[in-house]
């Protein structure tokens, strides 16, 4: 009976059922998505260690509740993993579908408009912390997986779904567990939706990912805060040092100023510089999506480019001396900032670190100290536009959206996602469903619905046409 | 039998019997002082009003107590003035006390090895903010006025307590009283104690302030804070513009490198800087009490003229991005500062926030725009060391302390001082009782007890011998 629903998963009516199934739920999977948005599962601080759990353990129960007959939390040092698996059939590609259920801090809190852990829909959007990033794309497997498991009793692929804690602070255990056990997450193939595409009902499929290095700086000068009045103009200031080091870090031409920082840096055909102005956004719409006035960065590249094959360095935080209101005379003792580099294809994170040491090492005045703490580490990812797989994303947008992808680079990262594509070795599908408006990281960040439900649709066709292909079937 | 006591209480057996009363009354005195530093009277922050009303309405009650007839709690826009009169006799010339009952900020606080406003005494130390800026140095002079109502129901002259709520925030409520109502404040010499002594037992005339010009710096970018992935190399962000302004303000010999802005610097004689390098503080002396590891700064001078003939600019603090455990992938909208420039003489608070206004607008980039917001604004002060009442103080110093004053100049600012002197024409005695190693404006203030019965010995002196010297009655 199983093995007769399992053929039938695939066909044109098994499809038209799982997407007619989610016509019917439309409102209902609203609610539990709200629902999942409601937790403050913000991985990178530990007081939240509570909730991120409770976040995972409602993720587990959930996955049970649509039918998936195995499902895990797996232990880590930091947060779980949520895994669970479908495997019937070994004649069947298998699917790793890759997500986090963790979400970025809420600061500024005051620039949200409605409460970041009180989901609400105004218009065809909801409004949340995690919304988007990444709870709403995981959250569109979740449902074409239901859509099947609920009208035809299987799946037509075998399917791991790996949904981490970590994501937004390394994705240090995930990374571990791939690599201590690697046969765990044995697949033939991975899909990733935690990126955009351009605009409404216009699908995109993501070809590159930068890496990313994370660090922070602390500066000590005096054993103690000093009286600016008695000691201004005698001790040097860990806040003007820093000033000193970060105004340091890019030269006249926007170039990071880092020796060495360029000297892996892949550069890119006359070709493919010519497709990416073809298929990119211009300079114009990407500062219209940044809401910026002006472009800035390093000269020679097009702002999509300076975001996507160019690495950039930023200035995440930086926090010393006194921050309430009024004035306060006063040398702070310490300072600290918060910087990331974003890197691109065929730099490696270590390299980036080994530099970034010795540069700041070199600067710094002999006046004050320096700690430098490294943080999130992640390869850049470049993929195959023609890979199989590809071709099978390309389809599912077509009948998904009912138009075809587009093919972008990303500037962002998804630290894991190099780990699949290196230690796997499996072929990686990159397909967002966030509006470059829906305010990822940034305060009132939202879920456009209908990609929400576009992403379902595309999901469910995605599946069934890995099935259909031969190219893709295990050998 | 008033005007007889009156007539006593200058005499030798007067001062006797009022240093006798503190030797008896020591106890209490520093319960007393215990008691005033409890209030947590940050006159900059505007949740802590209520706290500094009551702070004001204690002190007001506490002059009432030692015998003073006349007390009152002066409304002002901002905090309350406590102003306390005692004039019996035009004849003898009237001493205006100046001191503040508002205190700093105590961030940060978690550096406090006690609370700071649940003060203690270890050792021979009161600790607890604003034991010596200014609670302790301003009681020194109520207690040597308490010593003499209570043992010879009279003052040896006419005497003005002036004690306000914001001088750590700008003194403008004071200012404005002293501009407007200038005959209120009448009198022939003022007195503060706001300052420091360069060691126990070793008292010191201040004899020069620099001027204080304060301003916040917020600098905006893009509309909203950015995915710093997606939008890194792309959008130039507030924090690095910060750091680049930072950057540029001082030059590669530790000058500020604002133009115009040392045109009215004073130059000292060749004399002078000898007398300072004679009597001043070793620039290993400043360091050890800076707890720096090195010296910074203007080339050219040594480090306690940098700290007092000479300007300086200090980043007080400086806010922006994620500030919370762990990474957060943001390019912040907006990023402050907030700047202070101490100023050496002859140079106008006034024309350097007209240069300084002018360079932000000629360095600060096409990509964001930047708001400054003035604060504190107070002129340099410089005393004539030869005065008949700096004659006084030496006088009563010798006594007091049984050591000769050193003559010191100070970095620090005392924003209503220079009013004193240039409206309403009074010669200054700047007497501090602080040592070094206080942490006025730091972490673990403290006031080192010995000199807070020191400087009330002296204070008895002090008042006893203007009422002495001829060359200070009244005309």
């Amino acid at each position: 009976m199983i093995e007769a629903q399992h053929a039938g998963v695939t066909s044109f009516a098994g499809v038209q059922r799982a997407r007619e199934y989610v016509r019917m739920h439309a409102d209902r999977f609203v609610r539990e998505l709200t629902e999942f948005v409601r937790f403050p599962s913000i991985g990178a601080q530990p007081q939240r260690a509570g909730e991120v759990l409770r976040c995972a353990k409602w993720l587990a129960n959930h996955l049970s509740g649509i039918g998936l007959p195995w499902v895990r939390l797996v232990k880590t040092d930091g947060h779980p993993i949520v895994h669970a698996r479908w495997t019937r059939d070994a004649n069947r590609p298998t699917l790793l579908i890759y997500g986090h259920y963790d979400v970025q801090p809420v600061d500024p809190e005051k620039e949200w408009r409605h409460p970041p852990f009180h989901p609400k829909v105004v218009g065809r959007d909801l409004y949340g912390r995690g919304a988007c990033d990444d709870k709403g794309q995981l959250f569109v497997h979740v449902k074409a997986l239901e859509a099947f498991l609920k009208t035809s009793g299987a799946l037509p692929i075998n399917v791991h779904c790996v949904f981490e804690g970590e994501e937004e602070s390394g994705s240090s255990s995930l990374e571990k567990a791939l690599v201590d056990r690697p046969q765990e997450f044995a697949a033939n193939a991975c899909i990733v939706s935690d990126m955009s595409m351009p605009a409404p009902g216009r699908p995109a499929i993501t070809y590159s990912l930068r890496g990313s290095w994370s660090c922070e700086i602390e500066v000590t000068g005096p054993r103690s805060d000093l009286h600016s009045g008695v000691f201004g103009g005698v001790a040097h200031n860990p806040l003007q040092v820093l000033g000193e080091v970060i105004a340091g870090l890019h030269d006249d031409l926007g170039r990071i100023d880092v020796p060495g920082f360029y000297s892996n840096v892949r550069s890119w055909s006359a070709q493919e510089r010519a497709y990416m102005r073809r298929v990119g956004p211009s300079d114009e719409a990407l500062l219209r999506s940044a809401g910026a006035r002006a472009g800035w960065g390093e000269s020679g590249y097009s702002l999509y480019e300076r975001a996507t094959i160019r690495p950039a360095l930023t200035i995440n935080g930086l926090s010393g001396g006194y921050q309430g209101a009024g004035p306060k005379s006063v040398i702070p003792a310490r300072a600290s900032t918060k910087i990331n580099f974003r890197l691109a294809a065929d730099q490696d994170p270590k390299e980036v670190e080994r530099s970034f040491r010795r540069h700041v090492a070199r600067v710094l005045p002999p006046t004050v100290t320096a700690r430098i703490t490294g943080d999130i580490a992640a390869r850049p990812v470049v993929i195959d536009r023609e890979h199989p797989v590809i071709e099978a994303a390309i389809d599912a947008c077509r009948r998904g959206f009912g138009r075809e992808p587009v093919f972008l680079r990303s500037g962002g990262t998804i630290p894991v996602v190099s780990l699949f594509q290196e230690r796997l070795g499996l072929p990686l599908v990159l397909l967002g469903f966030a509006l470059p408006t829906d305010g990822m990281h940034a305060p009132n960040e939202k879920f456009h619905l209908p990609n929400f439900f576009g992403g379902i649709a595309t999901s469910i066709e995605f599946l069934a046409e890995m099935a259909r292909r031969r190219d893709l079937r295990p050998r």
